[in-house]
């Protein structure tokens, strides 16, 4: 049995997962972020023993644990280089896990980079040796697979898709910098291009919606569905920010696959026939070279813990 | 003995290169975009011939052969996909070289790639495994060596890092499409720029000395030499928007070198002072990584065909 934990600012989840990819017990946590990285590290180590224990598993059954960290991570020393929203910098989290539980194979890896693990080992992209995940959420996450590996560039420091500028001096992205492709694509930059157009156009049927339930994920679907005009343009605006950012990583990594994933990766047809219009359109050369295909990732909510435990079945 | 050709939209240049990469001789040949893709292959086999006999040797000497394209190859098929400015649409190129010429080991690879690969094997780039080339001339040429290797993605589809977009419905590149890397950072994009600023300020220095002596590359850095205040404003925001394209390269690729080609890298300090500047200021995350050394390439007009020589040398 191998464990999977997938780290992220709220909470800390972890699984027991066969090593055919079956997620068979689970247990979450919230994250401290009022503690020091290391204290965190000692979070998780309970949370794995907790889990084992309450499951009928002792820790000498454990053949790996994996570890998905929303921020940049030296995989090969197993150690959190930085993270935005936990208080981890260059914490050794493999060799305090390794003194806490005596398991030797425990690594560490970026949580975008585990779930698109997960998804080329049990998911979407089996049998796929070059994949790019773009995870559309609170920011952009993107995760590389070339000619049948993770890559994260030199020392893992690379990856960061998300942060690419899509606009010279464009908005704000949560990193502080400016236009990056973060900052037009993530569900967050949706929520607010929805709010802003619904302010511009008081009128439209995306501003009655909100006003009488709020804003959510959903209300830009459900104006589109209501016929609403001002809805459907901030949505085409948005797939163009969206498939500008996925066009320039085929143009730059050409896999055979680019997986989405993230609540809005849900909604199916709706995102993908009009996202594969604007990639086949766009590419450079789409006429004369390989087919790419968009889909959809398959493991949702479970892809960290399942990625990040095959991390450890490497 | 090896021989490297570098094909271009102007001339083909092909050259004796020894297994240490010495360019022992070298002849030259108008390219005849007239003529259909397999007429330019024919005029190649001609340009090998020629090259080999006027110097001493038969063609039972050669090695190998490699050779650059301007445009989208499919490296292990050794067809040429398409090529903007030669006829070349699925050219079995090195099929029909191996055809006319009688030799086994012949190699064909984008162009950019084989300069990088020259740079790697006898250039600044000698000892490194992880190095991307940006060569700025017409348009934005990119070498991506990952892990001891050329990388191009799925049939050598990708690795067009000139065409990204860098600002979203922006300038026109010249393969139609808008807003690209090389739409902003080419050498004819600034061109483009000063012109455009001398237009603006009929005052400035800048444009006394377009006026004068007409506009070439070396404009921008005489009016910069003359305190020019236009040509300054114009320099810093073409810094900028090639600073913005290295920086997306070093998020994704996070490489040991950037290398920079093409006549505006002859600058020297001119060039790479403001522009690791621009790339320390903005790399994500840059205090926690590790350091990307930012150099110029030094084989310079020579680097095409070294390095498809080398091509051919793996």
């Amino acid at each position: 049995m191998y464990i999977g934990v997938d780290v992220g600012g709220m909470s800390i989840k972890a699984g027991l997962v066969s090593s055919d990819g079956i997620l068979t017990h689970k247990k979450v946590i919230k994250t401290d972020v009022t503690k020091p990285g290391e204290g965190i590290c000692l979070d998780i180590a309970r949370l794995i023993e907790d889990l084992t224990k309450n499951n009928g598993y002792a820790l000498k059954d454990i053949e790996g644990i994996g570890v998905g960290i929303p921020g940049s991570v030296y995989d090969e020393k197993g150690v959190v280089r930085y993270c935005c929203n936990i208080n981890m910098i260059n914490t050794p989290l493999v060799q305090i896990l390794k003194d806490e539980l005596a398991i030797e194979n425990i690594k560490v890896s970026n949580d975008a980079s585990c779930a698109l693990l997960g998804e080329v080992k049990f998911g979407a992209a089996k049998g796929f040796n070059n994949v790019v995940l773009v995870t559309i959420g609170t920011g952009i996450g993107t995760g590389l697979y070339i000619d049948g590996k993770l890559f994260r560039g030199v020392q893992s420091a690379g990856g960061e898709c998300g942060h690419t500028t899509i606009i010279v001096d464009g908005q704000e992205c949560g990193c502080g910098k400016l236009g990056h492709f973060e900052a037009y694509a993530s569900a967050t930059a949706l929520l607010r291009q929805v709010q802003d157009a619904a302010d511009l156009h008081p009128e439209s049927k995306l501003n009655e919606l909100i006003a009488r339930d709020g804003l959510s994920g959903f209300t830009i679907f459900q104006a589109m569905d209501l016929d609403d005009e001002t809805a459907k343009q901030v949505y085409k605006q948005y797939i163009k920010y969206l498939g500008t950012g996925i066009v320039n990583l085929i143009n730059v990594f050409y896999p055979e696959v680019i997986l989405l994933g993230g609540g809005i990766s849900r909604e199916g047809e709706v995102l993908l026939e009009p996202l594969t219009q604007y990639i086949r359109d766009n590419v450079f050369g789409m006429k004369y070279n390989p087919p790419v295909e968009i889909k959809t990732a398959t493991l949702f909510n479970d892809a960290g813990i399942i990625g990040a435990a095959a991390l450890s079945m490497e």
